[in-house]
């Protein structure tokens, strides 16, 4: 088969409490990635912003910021003139009293391709994402974008513990799934617990990729915060799952390079989605088939 | 949390030409597994015959048992007599001209319980399983069984590598995920494709108990037959995806006691099935959502 290489750069940096300090520091990553090859580059959860969701707080909402203002425009500038996609993950203000933990992806002349809106909202101590993040629609969840390097479908975070997000974005023909994620342990939590949360959270990404045949990036921020101490290890899994590259627990532009047409021979060797029982998943449906 | 205790039995053997044979052997080793304090123990699949779908030939049909024949009756009766809940995989023939790669669970006092017919069936090059086995239906498929040891839900084999069943079958109140399997390599692959065949294996196996909080019990024949060397490896998997327990590559019953009650404080930690969002799950059913 014929070789379709594309470069991923993923961004896994610390937060300060300053989101336009956040911005140019994570634009300047955004120029090393491309510096490095990257052409489709993926920024961490709420990348402008510390994760904020540590306890009930209305100013807060000041750091939403619409889809057509400042902030993505000026990734818009830049993705035009690198050259590259990029998918930034921001706290969206949809209208007043309206805001979603959002994403825009945008294409690699700067046009805004659109946005995905995260579809499962968290809600746990230290992870408050219930009050903030209204849940994405049937308008924008689940979503694939034609970008210049390729098809992608985008989820976040919590999306990830849901193999029916990573099963539609793919059946809406994504080669790769990106997920923008902040993960951590919390300041009572030890080394056994991030152990087993960070295994689970990979070995879940990572049978997305094997379900469905294509690659999964995912990227995590890190450093310590008010609530959460973030593990970062962001990686790139192949299409039967193999760990291709992973990032340490500190700040690093990870660039990866991936061959798209090794996912038709994986699906040629292992053919699942042929195989499908699409007359028996009804009760995928409900909450309980009790 | 109380504790809810139980000991599960993988019985992971070779299998000679001769299926009565191997059904007094298999049954040797559910006496060691019972003998090991082993409540539910499972067999492996098409536990008393070769896996014979390497090649097309006519003669095997003759393997195939009814449900209400010898082979079951000869497990149900040990099942009573050493009060264990068994899970046996067998080739069944329901009518002239249809089978099944099939299996019953039988109770403690010696009771079937129900059957379940593969739903997935795979057809690849020494797996020729489409033209011995007529898939499952609604009518078996997918199910749990209440047995005396707790809520287990079956799924076979090419099914591991579907999400779709480990969650319907955990929706329906599965608190441990029985698959049991007959995997290996062809001569043609070598160390590096079994590395990766078998981590994925795993992975997808231990993804299914991290989205759905629940244990998985997977068994895998060893041994070199005619087509495949299969790689044994049968391991049970906590609810948050932790390998608890694991097999080597020769033949071994391996007994495992795990808490049913961590289910329920893994969910209250990590409640995926709260945040489900079936609103948007339709597109599940299809078969590309193009």
């Amino acid at each position: 088969m014929k070789e379709e290489k594309v470069s991923i750069g993923l961004i896994q940096t610390t937060c300060s409490k300053n989101p336009k300090d956040n911005l140019y520091t994570q634009m300047g990553l955004i120029r090393e990635a491309a510096e490095k090859g990257a052409q489709i580059i993926c920024l961490q959860e709420l990348f402008n912003t510390l994760y904020f969701c540590v306890d009930y707080n209305d100013e807060y909402f000041d750091w939403a910021e619409p889809i057509d203002g400042e902030l993505v425009k000026s990734l818009s500038d830049l993705a035009k003139e690198l050259e590259v996609v990029i998918v930034a993950p921001f706290f969206e203000k949809r209208a007043k009293g309206i805001y979603h933990n959002s994403l825009v992806v945008i294409d690699a002349d700067g046009q805004v391709l659109g946005n995905y809106r995260k579809t499962h909202i968290p809600d746990d101590p230290g992870f408050y994402e219930k009050y903030y993040f209204t849940p994405g629609d049937e308008e924008t969840g689940f979503k694939v974008f034609d970008t210049k390097f390729g098809k992608i479908g985008t989820l976040i975070c919590w999306d990830q513990w849901y193999p029916e997000a990573a099963r539609i974005t793919a059946l809406k023909g994504a080669d790769i799934l990106f997920y923008p994620t902040a993960i951590g342990t919390l300041p009572t939590e030890g080394k056994k617990e991030k152990k087993e949360y960070q295994d689970a959270w990979e070995i879940i990404q990572r049978s997305h990729a094997i379900a469905n045949g294509c690659f999964v990036a995912s990227v995590n921020r890190v450093g310590k915060e008010s609530g959460s101490k973030f593990w970062g290890g962001s990686f790139v899994a192949g299409p039967f799952g193999q760990m291709l590259n992973q990032a340490g627990s500190k700040e690093e532009v990870l660039v990866t390079e991936i061959d798209l047409s090794t996912i038709e021979e994986q699906r040629k060797t292992w053919p699942f989605f042929r195989d499908r029982r699409i007359d028996l998943y009804k009760p995928m449906l409900k909450r309980m088939d009790d």
